[in-house]
């Protein structure tokens, strides 16, 4: 087989976790297979390197902030390859651009356009391990670029799908995808096997096992990926289009998001495309709109509520504000003190008794639903921020039990 | 004009450095001239990769320990391009394959075989400062090389000979290349210029502001050199063909070289070729031989002595035991507790009493002289390791007396 397997930064943070790694890659490639290992930066490195550079200068430049932080990952897929060498297996390194990883030109934030396969298949076909840096690429200047957060999942994912490969292992400091948060979450279970889609939703609603962009390359691609622990040698989840009925459960997890705010606005004119303007504001400035809720108008006027990433609100705000008389809204509030709670399934929309039930757990342990969105494998509820844990523990426990 | 400027590791080595280094880049390119750039790599962040790498692997693979060590000036010129844009400079950092050093793939010690212009000529047509790694290349399969030792001066040269550029200045820790090292020797003087000969062979005696590729490129390109300080704003040293009858001194130099061995092979078959032999063999194995002292023969056999590097002296042992019999000689006798003690200037040949000089120095000073040796712009002495400063004092005080 040809198999990819991605390493995060908390796997290669230092020599005995590299030693540690090495040995599952050597051990991949003495069962006969092809391996590319995708490597993070190390540890802390990103962080070092990012203090290194405000103290020379609080806002550097984002062509010159990726050439800084591409070195991260050239830095341990060396120290990787070295280790392998130690170990007596053939090994390379390649960086980004030596893989030909092209991208746009966003810096830190950069999108994959192309990937030239031919120097990663020559050295498959010698016989060697290949160590691939993750996170980074070059655009059509021949700059350097990275690709933002879950970025050397996305690369993985993109390498596996360049390369034809069997899988894509995604190594990490958890043992798979569970059915919710196992910190807090008692009886979370780990899923043997999840659909891309119920992935992304669990993705985007806080999971931050899998970034939303590496499972959406990975069903464009039909790649097959595997969530799996770089220190417990144990099956983990796997994530492909389509599950057996043993592998397939009605509801795959539930997740918390906390990192949301409310945007309550009152007294829009109740005229067509009032809201709709709102909302094509907000979206022209790049900021995603979530769980939307309009009431009904009184006196030529309505509220509207919705929600938004955190990190968007002082933007959004802002940009409200300076339209406040074109859109011709009366007020303007934003609650920060908010969670969404949500539970994704495959099957939901099929079995329509689980929203009553989620429903019913949450009444039963005293927590309001400030608003409910719904899409055709997700119901999502807004509550107080405090509840959140409260509400996940309420219904993991409706729908999985206590655990053991 | 069009200027390569060169900072070294410490230079470099931290925000307060950086900031420094960026004010002399900054103040270049206000006066109008085109600024190249080239940086070493911070400080120990060399060292302290090569730490991390035996953690691993005491023997690396060169192309690895390449790999790795070419990030050292990446988060220079990146770190450099930053605090220059926050003092308003357009600027723009770039690798080695990025401008496109090409290179043997001789790892750790590359030769540079091109440089392709086209980036670097349209940056600083598009008015940027351009940052550029030293000491980094790529050959022809695409991997990194790093130049080893001096690589960074070599790159500078480089660059500045492809680009045509009107100076290449060095900037260092010391003020410019001296009659002696002023550490050691009282009323040692800057040079105000020395000519690309002697300036050769005062960096092959152990002169260390510039080592000698980068010298030989220069020379054969035309670059004009200037070894400047990156601390003290002062005019440095200039190193050019022709000096002018003002800037030309007799003896530009006392220079010691402490890390020779003398060897001493005795009862060699006095016949034609024997010597030959010897020394074909010591060649073939890239020992260098420097100072040769042949002994008349006396009863069909004769001594010889010759001086090579410290480095190399186990090696040319081991050369000379293993061949002992089809060489033919009786014994073999290394010496380490020797020095080299030279002068050297342009007009030595045409100044016959020079020799005169220095020898009346040694002997006043009650020294003892082993071997002597001359080239054309050269006279070097071999004297015991621990009488080596006591006589670079006594010469360079003949020469040019004893300070101010």
């Amino acid at each position: 087989m040809r198999i990819v397997q991605k390493f995060g930064g908390s796997s290669v943070a230092d020599a005995a976790r590299i030693q540690r790694v090495a040995g599952i890659i050597a051990e991949t490639r003495r069962a006969g297979h092809q391996v590319v290992a995708v490597l993070s930066a190390q540890g802390d490195t990103t962080d070092e390197l990012i203090e290194k550079a405000r103290d020379l200068n609080p806002a550097p430049s984002p062509r010159e902030l990726d050439a800084l932080l591409c070195v991260g990952e050239q830095i341990s897929v060396a120290l990787m390859a070295m280790a392998l060498e130690a170990m007596g297996q053939p090994t390379v390194s390649l960086t980004g651009w030596q893989i030909g990883l092209r991208t746009d030109s966003r810096h830190g934030a950069a999108r994959i356009r192309s990937i030239d396969g031919a120097r990663l298949l020559q050295e498959l076909e010698a016989g060697k391990i290949v160590l691939v840096c993750g996170f980074q690429g070059i655009d059509e200047a021949g700059d350097q670029t990275t690709l933002g957060r879950g970025g050397s999942d996305t690369s993985a994912v993109a390498i596996a799908a360049a390369l034809g490969a069997d899988k894509c292992q995604i190594y990490t400091d958890v043992e798979g995808v569970y059915t919710a948060d196992p910190r807090h979450v008692p009886g979370a279970r780990k899923l043997a096997a999840v659909s891309y889609d119920e992935m992304l939703e669990l993705a985007s609603l806080g999971n931050q096992v899998l970034h939303n962009r590496s499972v959406e390359l990975a069903k464009r691609y039909g790649v097959d990926l595997e969530v799996r622990s770089s220190f417990v040698r144990a099956p983990g989840t796997v994530v492909k289009e389509e599950l057996t009925p043993m592998e397939r459960m009605i509801i795959s997890g539930v997740a918390k998001d906390a990192d949301i705010a409310r945007f309550t606005v009152r007294g829009l004119p109740d005229r067509p495309g009032a809201a709709l303007r709102l909302f094509a504001l907000l979206s022209g400035a790049d900021i995603n709109v979530d769980l939307i809720l309009q009431s009904v108008g009184t006196e030529g006027r309505s509220d509207v509520s919705f929600t938004l990433r955190r990190d968007d609100a002082v933007k959004a705000r802002a940009l409200l504000d300076a339209n406040a008389a074109a859109l011709g809204y009366r007020a303007l509030a934003v609650d920060a003190d908010v969670a969404k709670v949500s539970i994704v399934g495959a099957g939901l929309m099929d079995a329509p008794g689980m929203a009553v039930r989620m429903f019913e757990a949450l009444a039963e342990a005293g927590l309001n639903i400030q608003m409910i969105a719904s899409s055709e494998i997700k119901l999502s509820v807004l509550l107080r921020r405090a509840e959140a844990d409260a509400a996940v523990q309420a219904i993991h426990r409706r729908f999985f039990g206590d655990g053991e």
